[in-house]
């Protein structure tokens, strides 16, 4: 068993309205030295050992996971620990 | 400058659907080899040097950007690269 974290940011050009929001709110709370926020998500994924696994991965971001026009994506493997 | 990376993810009791349409999306779509999926966020921030940084970001994810109920939050501090 693999475990799989599939990071998710919006390419640099791409506006990021809810970023915007964040860097607002925290300058209205006071913390004046954030500059800039942009929010992008992480997706942890369980996977089964097998063939062809960093292919396959890519090939999941691509179809179902990031939207390729405005997000980049990477993704880490990491062996499961067995408890 | 620094950068900051805040990684939040649901606490482990938590129900994430999202996760689970995504789980599903992929077993369907023929990637059989997925158990599971959660899904969280990350938060890039732009941050002016100052004293207490670690200690005013702490106190950013707790009072805005993390809702520490139900999520976790862990966060890595960067030299921002001067371009």
């Amino acid at each position: 068993m693999r475990n799989v974290t599939v990071y998710i940011t919006l390419k640099s050009g791409v506006l990021d309205p809810q970023g915007k929001a964040i860097q607002e709110s925290l300058n209205s709370l006071g913390y004046d030295e954030v500059q800039s926020a942009r929010v992008g998500k992480t997706i942890s994924l369980q996977i089964e050992d097998g063939p062809n696994l960093e292919k396959r991965i890519t090939e999941m971001c691509e179809k179902l996971l990031a939207n390729p026009v405005i997000e980049d994506y990477r993704f880490d493997v990491e062996e499961a620990v067995q408890s």
